[in-house]
């Protein structure tokens, strides 16, 4: 059995924790089981996943080009299959299928479930994920074309659409009658008196059917071919494109937890405390603070409010306000203050008129790619660890307190023997992240 | 006539824009008449003071030397009478009157006005100081010992003690009965019923008065012997030592604008506009966003709360609950994050374990004391502007991208020629600002 996890979106709804590089997946806000910490939410799925489906099952992790070192970051060197552009589900999942096929060579009538990684769930989600693909199994009679899961609904939503099931198969497996578009909740709620269950995106299907259905709509289920003519793909999604028009289709009753995250109102009540990060409250009522800061926050007298602080900004918000915020994120443009790489991550700490000033981390072993910049001069000084400075292919020891110079041009790359942090101060007329030659990775 | 302003105070009481070096005084945030931007309480009531008493009148500035740096930067090369450590308001008074006498050479018999910088007032107030000292003037028949400011109560406060008056001299003027000290609202208000006036702490005298007043209490009124011993002399106000003991007193009743903007409630009633710095609110009442950082602050629907966020943290606080601030605020113990000083200011953007990361912002024309550290190294790397980096004796030119390390041990300075701005980046294990040595100012 294979597992693609769709890992998308951006934006700015958990605003100043998400941004365009960020996505809500990444946020590290809930306990780790162990007690060891905290897991963001692609984290918490991934090792769900793995500790309960065990060996013999592949996991996929379906992204975006921004958001591969956010992921290689936080879940290592997993199997990716990375999307060029943005587009929708649809051509997301026919380039994965075909990655499956054509790069992990998977067999045409193996099972696959696809799902989005941002729901917050609990641990029966993965027993039913493994379920899912049950009808599909090979050997199995009657086998459908597709088996969507229908997520049983706590409240008549207006964010999701509907399946209505239709003739009960036993064990919780269902005939579909039809699909609804997202509803007014009133409607909603009549959809649920009638036995209707939200349609969550996750979907489980053979994949040599799937590779049809890619010849059929997108003319190649050739994962190099998909890839080179990406930008070329219609944006639509899986729903639209496939599901709609699939007419063997079985559905699975899901009733443990599933929440979408996708509002601080709702992302607050998953935290298990009131505040993550330096954080002093008193008197507050039903608050939670999360700051990213390294200065304190303290929170007086409040009620019903988020508090977020991160190096892009700082929310005060009313909760229920707080659904509305995408559009005033919206309105902020500057720099991405912060941002996960796959060989740490480098911290905006100063913005000047012709200068940038990052503090870059790297992680033990790891190193930059070798590199070099038109229009700035750059200058590293060692804050912390070992590790050895290559300029113009000539290569130096670096250890805390040594600077050293990049001047426009030069050709360079930190590595680190020890995890390695710099202070690195850009100065030029028009500093721009895309003024990056690389000679090197 | 001469004026002292005592600029005292330090705390958190409006963190996280005070503290321990900046008093609320120095907080810019009152829109200037001329509308060129903002002021802080210091600057209105200096620039209030010289534009309405015009020539003839000397204004000394009475401080400790935490406040030298931030009294030169908000208002220039003005007369100061430093405490070399913190006393209370009667030795701060008397030290200030030897200062007039020994270092000004003002004669025993000029009339000297002393008042708190940190009320928030209008200008009838600058019209009422220049008043106060009326009864003392050479030839005024009856001169007083001394003449206190009484304040017109607008509300039973708790925080002030009151002045009780018993007979109208005529034109605002009184002799005074008795004094009160701070009592509880219900006394409060019996007090006000009866005709009591706030004691503002606004007194004036002759000089030579007073400084037989210091020869009999502190026993000298010499400023170098007062400099010397300033550590021994008592911790006592000047209410205490001197205006309850002195009994030919009389009051001037002042009825305009007096406001003490010692909270955060406070504070806000002052300002004219809902937000200062980068903000974005929708949907607020009643509340107000004071944000010092680079980064934007989005508030959503808010009510009677304060928002305050500067380099050394972010408050998010009923505003009634403010006023509970202190001793939360007192809990939190970190580098000073942002300081004036007289040639500049200085930001800390970033602090490691064995390292310290500081904007450092020269004004033209300045330059920092020639100095050495012993147990840190430092680099620049200039940002912005033109100067020279002497360092062992040796000058050489600075401007963008040039990075200059100073190890251990070397003597350097900065010299401005326009605005120079440079990240200085600190390494070693004990990074302390006292590590400082300094050769030449």
């Amino acid at each position: 059995m294979q597992f693609v996890l769709l890992s998308g979106g951006s934006g700015k709804r958990l605003w100043p924790l998400s941004n365009d590089v960020r996505s809500k997946q990444f946020i590290k806000i809930f306990d780790k089981a162990d007690g060891t910490g905290r897991e963001s939410m692609i984290q918490r799925i991934y090792d769900g996943l793995k500790r309960s489906c065990g060996r013999g099952v592949g996991i996929t992790i379906s992204t975006s080009r921004t958001q591969v070192s956010s992921v290689r970051s936080q879940l290592g060197d997993v199997d990716m299959c990375v999307e060029p552009c943005r587009r929708d589900t649809f051509p997301a999942i026919a380039l994965a299928s075909a990655y499956l096929a054509d790069v992990k060579h998977v067999a045409e009538d193996e099972p696959v479930v696809v799902f989005p990684v941002d729901p917050y769930v609990d641990e029966s989600y993965f027993e039913a994920l493994g379920s899912l693909a049950a009808p599909l199994e090979p050997g199995a009679s009657g086998a459908p074309q597709l088996v969507l899961m229908g997520i049983k609904p706590t409240y008549p939503s207006a964010k999701y659409g509907y399946i209505m099931p239709k003739v009960k198969l036993g064990e919780g497996y269902f005939t579909v009658d039809s699909f609804k578009e997202k509803p007014d909740e009133g409607t909603a709620a009549t959809y649920i008196e009638q036995g209707a269950l939200w349609n969550g995106g996750v979907f489980a299907f053979r994949l040599g059917w799937l590779l049809d259905v890619a010849r059929r709509e997108l003319g190649s289920a050739r994962y190099e071919e998909l890839l080179t003519r990406y930008d070329e793909l219609p944006k639509i999604s899986f729903d639209y494109a496939v599901v709609e028009k699939t007419k063997d289709i079985q559905m699975m009753m899901y009733s443990g937890t599933w929440k979408d995250l996708g509002s601080w109102n709702t992302l607050t009540e998953a935290m298990t405390e009131p505040s993550i990060g330096k954080a002093i409250m008193q008197g507050c009522e039903r608050t939670h603070v999360v700051n990213e800061l390294d200065i304190p926050v303290i929170a007086m007298g409040l009620e019903d409010t988020v508090v977020a602080a991160s190096p892009e900004g700082v929310l005060v918000a009313d909760k229920h306000q707080s659904s509305f915020l995408k559009p005033l994120a919206e309105r902020i443009h500057q720099e991405i203050m912060v941002q996960e790489k796959s060989w740490g991550s480098y911290r905006v700490i100063d913005v000047g008129a012709e200068s940038l000033t990052v503090r870059v981390t790297l992680l033990a072993g790891h190193a930059m790619s070798y590199h070099s910049h038109e229009r700035r001069d750059e200058a590293w000084t060692i804050i912390e660890g070992e590790g050895t400075a290559e300029i113009d292919g000539v290569s130096r020891d670096a250890g805390v307190g040594d600077t050293i110079r990049l001047p426009v041009g030069s050709r360079h790359r930190l590595t680190a023997k020890t995890r390695l942090v710099a202070i690195e101060v850009q100065t030029g007329r028009d500093i721009d992240v895309d003024d990056k030659t690389v000679w090197a990775r």
